[in-house]
């Protein structure tokens, strides 16, 4: 038996705690967007560096201006390898994932209470249902998990591991750059390693090897200085409200393509082989119809549905608010209104460019009798992984050991910072292998995680730090 | 003396405890529109029901379907006036008012609580601060102590007098027109007076010989089943927050009219006489953007700002919802989003012809992958006053007695559904004889109503009665 299958065999055994573990950790409510609950947040930082500290790993909190980055390391365990490492130095792993989560809002379309989790039966067999189950604490313990059977089958991982867990995420990581910057010295990996996108389907791994980056923007408008009877001054008092949606309800044209000025300039088309690789996927899209239970899809006509989710920049308003929300009428003209509108941005777009012709759009749209700013709440950019770096290969192998059938190359729609970060500041690239899956309800109420991903997941990893270090030639 | 001298001067007498009876009244929440309130807004009718049954009145409580109506009901005192009523029939006037007041939303931008009303100096001299002050308790209370004067002078009012003080006028008066059609052998009178509209200003009596009519709908649009992660779903989901944004950014064209097909083409201009009277009013537009705390006016261009307000249809959003609306950023695709869309109506154009031109205009603009139903909270005509009408001339007179000036013949950019509904169903013309100020703050924060407002309106409405009786050449 390898020194992998008996890690395999140790995190069979043991997955009843795995399950256990992961839903202590779900049972804090680390909403890192709501300054109220910053103390939990917190606490999800403490719980995860105590785990870290029972497997023999250095661990450090490190403080930012809002909310602590865990980085804990382990020089690795020669002795776990076969024949062992002689000599020369053991390549080094850097495992990312943030320990905290979106708000559980709309708290009235959850079945069980978002931060209590429960698990039920599913068509995948059983699953954790709680805010954060798959993005990103259940995906978060598939490492932690395969850390911790290699420590226990061998004393420790096979490789030098570094594994950094931020609390900011979910709000744009504004403070990791500083923190990767001032610990450059520490996290100097040979690649990083992030569990926080998702496979194919259940029984077919993934490798992600596009990220869209994000521009989220708060626009403010203000008219009279306050709130006005809609009939003694209707047709005379400037409306925020009709302000605002005039610019946002100008930001699509007929084609479902963004209308902001120079929005396309830098949009480049992937290369053919990704098109053609993109193109040999299956797609279902009344399935997906079902999936989110709407009566069509949106988005650029004549696009297909998986490039626009990865490969074409977009424009969402997320939330809105403005004069009386309550029951009932009122004949109101409010004073102010605003809205939340993010962008989802493409490699080679420059969330700076893009504000500043949003800015313009902004100017030349909205009437001038009213007052406006606009706030930045995140930026980031998006990201093109290399898929011939040398740890890619490690990989493919652990996935498809793992699940019997290669990994598919596929892009995600979403963003995660980071992966932008760790190249530019520190010049390492990024292996992005998920396990989440597209109906786990990221973000939505009811958000779950299969344990049947959480199982392959730890799997995979203690596959994959194993294959690390039997190719590292040591 | 004459009778209407000695009925002034025990106003003037009696003036403090009009005041304290006025506070009583602004101390009751009776927001018709909050189902919480339902009790408050019934405390606040059998408060109405109890001053008039103090003053000899034969009172009932009306129930509809929602908020009760006051109706009582004096059949006149001919001793009350010089020579009396010998024989034949004396006038019979109906005044109409209400008794429900708006929302106090926004909370936090009042300086005092809205139901404790504050008296403070102002440049008219003292002024009484309260959700309702002006709208339209303060006015009520004009008539009512009028009538509590002959009441204490003469034993009665001079004619017949039916008074209706309805619950519901804020929410569109919904079941009114059912009350008064239950109702038409006890509220055949001769005119119907209303004082629920302003003055020109505070040494300038006014009567308003145009109001404007209302459509007030709400607009919910339905995407995807639940909220999505706008990363995993942009530029694949139905957002109803573009979707919805889409249809209102689109409502107002580049020339700041209404660009719904069809929606000017029962909009008639004033006859040429109004509009050469309202020419030749003073117009300050400076002085308007300086009250209302905004940097400049909107509405239709190439149109002045007092024809805009009162004989020109308008739309304007009064409240949206959608989406995240917590503090810092959620990056969700809404499942569903709404909006409160109110219309301003003028004469000649038919809510239900709007109505459905708006159904059009949405459908046509909204993207076919979202759900949409339209809910309607209420629907008025626009009016225009008979100024010809014989007991026009008593209003006149009594306002230019207690003012020492003429009446100025204005518009309202208001609704009062209730005028409609007497020429409609009893087939009663309406005097609008108000004392409100521009700067009163209907429906907003610091609602106030001038103290001498309150006084001048109790005058001008004892003196109107005494009037209507000696005119009545009986």
């Amino acid at each position: 038996m390898t020194n992998i299958d008996a890690v395999l065999r140790h995190l069979d055994a043991d997955f009843d705690g795995a399950v256990a573990r992961l839903t202590e950790f779900l049972r804090i409510p680390s909403v890192s967007t709501d300054p109220a609950r910053a103390g939990e947040v917190r606490r999800a930082a403490h719980w995860i560096a105590d785990q870290l500290a029972a497997l023999d790993f250095s661990v450090s909190l490190v403080e930012t201006a809002r909310h602590p980055t865990v980085i804990a390391q382990h020089p690795g365990t020669p002795g776990g390898l076969d024949g062992g490492v002689r000599d020369g130095v053991p390549p080094h792993i850097l495992y990312y994932g943030h320990y905290d989560v979106q708000p559980p809002e709309p708290l009235e379309e959850w079945t069980t209470d978002p931060f209590d989790p429960t698990i039920i039966d599913g068509p995948h067999g059983k699953r954790i249902v709680a805010r954060g189950a798959v993005d990103d604490k259940g995906q978060v313990m598939t490492f932690i998990e395969a850390l911790r059977a290699w420590h226990a089958v061998h004393g420790g991982p096979p490789t030098r591991v570094t594994v950094l867990i931020e609390g900011e995420e979910e709000i744009g990581s504004a403070n990791l750059a500083a923190t990767l910057e001032a610990e450059r010295d520490r996290l100097g990996a040979d690649i990083c390693v992030v569990s926080d996108t998702t496979g194919w389907d259940v029984d077919t791994p993934a490798l992600t090897t596009r990220l869209r980056g994000m521009l989220y923007t708060e626009l403010y408008v203000e008219g009279p200085g306050h709130d006005l009877h809609s009939g003694l001054y209707g047709g005379v008092a400037p409306n925020p409200l009709n302000a605002l949606t005039r610019v946002l309800g100008r930001l699509h044209d007929d084609q479902g393509r963004v209308a902001i000025d120079g929005f396309y300039d830098d949009v480049r088309d992937p290369d053919p082989e990704t098109l053609a690789a993109w193109a040999a996927l299956p797609q279902d899209d009344e399935a997906v119809m079902a999936e989110i239970g709407a009566d069509g899809l949106d988005g650029e006509q004549g696009v297909s549905r998986l490039e626009r989710l990865w490969s074409r920049p977009t424009c969402d308003i997320n939330g809105i608010s403005g004069g009386y929300a309550g029951a009932g009428s009122k004949t109101v003209i409010p004073a102010r209104a605003s809205a939340k509108v993010s962008f989802r941005l493409v490699p080679d777009q420059d969330p700076d460019r893009i504000l500043a012709a949003y800015k313009v759009f902004i100017a030349q749209t909205l009437p001038s009798a009213c007052r406006w700013r606009l706030e930045v709440h995140s930026k980031s950019t998006g990201v093109e992984v290399d898929t011939g770096q040398p740890m890619m290969a490690a990989a493919r192998a652990a996935l498809e050991q793992v699940y019997g059938r290669p990994a598919a190359p596929i892009g995600c729609g979403g963003s995660i910072p980071v992966v932008g970060m760790m190249r530019r500041l520190l010049g390492i690239d990024t292996i992005l292998m998920g396990f989440g899956l597209d109906d786990d309800r990221m973000h939505s109420p009811n958000e779950k995680f299969e344990l049947r991903a959480l199982a392959n997941g730890a799997r995979s990893h203690a596959a994959f730090l194993g294959k690390v270090a039997e190719g590292s030639g040591l």
